[in-house]
C-alpha cells in the first residue's frame, strides 16, 4: 500500500505538524542531522511507534523517492464534499476559490499544483476519480506535505460538477490558448480555476462549459508553459486580483 | 560527455528547429509514433546522421531521462554576455528584463524556470559558475528545449554582477520571505529579478544588494513555495505589469 506512505523529512513534518493519524516511522539506520532530531522528537511526544530500517527497505518501500532516511506510515488521505469546501471558504468569510484539475497525469504537476494551492489560499482542489493520477507518495513528496492541508475532492463528471459550481454561484475560469489574456480576466468573487492536463490542454467538453477562457501570453521559442507554472501565474493573479478587490 | 546530448522528442524537436548544431540523432531500434517521423523527416532535410541503437543504449547514455526513443548530439549551450543580453532587449525595442539564478542546486528547478523564462520573454538568464547547477541534460529536458531560445550567461560574482547591471540601469528585485507583496512592487522598466534556491532563499549579501524585496503573500500550511512556481508568479507579474505600462 505505498499509497499510505510519505516519505521525505519535510512531508513527513507536514504530516506531524497538521495532525494526520501517523501509525508509525520508519526510520533509516544511523539516519541523523537536519530536522530529523526534530521530527523524532514530535513523533515520541505523540507517542507514534519508530522502526529503525536499512536503507534498502526504505528504497524499495518509497522507489524513486528522495526518503532522506524517514518514511511514515499513514492514514490515507481523507478525501472531502464540495460542500466542505464551500464551508471552509465560508468559515473564513472568503469567497470560495477553487481548483479543478482536469485529467493531470503527471504527479510532479499534481504535487506541484497542491503545493501552489494551499500557499495560494485554494479552499479545495477537485480531481476526477477516473484518468487523474492518484494521490500517492509522488505526490505527498512533491506537494511538500500540502496534500495535508488543502482539501481535496474526488469528483465524478467533471462538465456536471462545473455545472454544480456555477448553480451554486462560481464564475468557472479555464485555462487555455485561445482565450483572453488572464490579466483582463476577472478572478475576483466565487472563482473555480480549471487546469488541463499538460499537452492536451483542456477536454473539449469541459472547456465549452467553462464561463470563460484565460491565456497566458506566451512570448519565447516554447509553445507552452509547464501545467504547474501555469496554474502558479493563475492562482496567484486571483490572489492579485481578490487582494485589491477587498481593499 | 553527457552535457552535449539532448534527449526526449520535445526537447530534440525544439533543437532542430532552433538551428542548433546537431552532430548527430541517435534513434532507438522499433521506435515510433507521436512527434518521431517528424523529427526525423526534419533530420532528413538538414543531412543530420541517424543512428539506430537499442534502448539499453539510450538508457546508459541519459541515465533517469525520459528519452522516449530519441537523442541528439548537439554542440554544448553557447554562453552569450550580458551585453548580448542588452542588444536582444534593445533590438526588441524593449526595457531589458534578466532573470537571476542565486545559486540554484536543482536541475528541475532552473529547467522549469529557463523554459517560464522563454514564455516571459525574459532577454537572459544569469547563472552563477559556482555553486550552481550544470546547464546539463535534465535541465534541457525538463526546460522543453527553452536554453536553446533563452541567452544564457555565465557569471562570476553575484553581488559585483549586480551591481553592473544597477550601474546600468537596472532595478533589482530580489525575490524572499520578508518584502513587500509582489502586486506592490514595481516590475516595470529596465528589471532584474533574483530568485535564490529553495529552503535557502537569497544570499545575505546578495539580498543586501537588491534594490527591494517582493514577497509573495503565504496563506496556506506549508511555508513557501517552489522555487520554479515562485520564479512563474513573479516573471509573469512583470509581463502584466510591463503591458499595463505599454498601454
Amino acid at each position: 500500500m505505498s499509497e499510505n506512505i510519505i516519505a521525505g523529512r519535510n512531508s513527513v513534518a507536514e504530516a506531524l505538524r497538521s495532525g494526520r493519524p501517523v501509525s508509525k516511522l520508519l526510520v533509516q539506520d544511523g539516519a541523523k542531522g537536519g530536522s530529523l532530531g526534530e521530527i523524532l522528537a514530535s513523533a515520541r511526544e505523540k507517542n507514534i511507534a519508530l522502526e529503525y530500517v536499512k536503507a534498502e527497505k526504505l528504497n524499495k518501500l518509497v522507489p524513486g523517492i528522495r526518503h532522506q532516511g524517514i518514511a511514515a506510515l499513514v492514514a490515507p488521505i481523507a478525501f472531502q464534499t464540495l460542500d466542505d469546501v464551500f464551508a471552509k471558504a465560508a468559515e473564513a468569510g472568503e469567497d470560495p476559490f477553487i481548483l479543478l484539475l482536469d485529467e493531470l497525469q503527471d504527479p510532479q504537476n499534481v504535487g506541484a499544483l497542491i503545493r501552489t494551492a494551499d500557499a495560494a489560499g485554494v479552499h479545495g482542489v477537485l480531481l476526477p476519480k477516473r484518468r487523474s493520477c492518484p494521490l500517492n507518495t509522488v505526490v505527498a513528496k512533491i506537494s511538500a506535505g500540502a496534500v495535508e492541508y488543502v482539501p481535496v475532492v474526488q469528483i465524478g463528471n467533471i462538465a456536471q460538477t462545473i455545472e454544480e459550481l456555477q448553480q451554486r454561484g462560481c464564475w468557472v475560469v479555464g485555462a487555455d490558448m485561445d482565450g483572453e489574456a488572464y490579466y483582463d480576466v476577472n478572478f475576483a468573487g466565487p472563482l473555480v480555476l480549471v487546469i488541463g492536463a499538460e499537452g492536451k490542454g483542456l477536454g473539449r467538453l469541459v472547456k465549452q462549459k467553462c464561463d470563460t477562457i484565460a491565456s497566458i501570453p506566451m512570448q519565447g521559442g516554447v509553445a507552452s508553459l509547464n501545467a504547474s507554472a501555469a496554474g502558479a501565474v493563475l492562482m496567484y493573479e486571483a490572489v492579485r486580483q481578490r487582494h485589491k478587490a477587498g481593499r
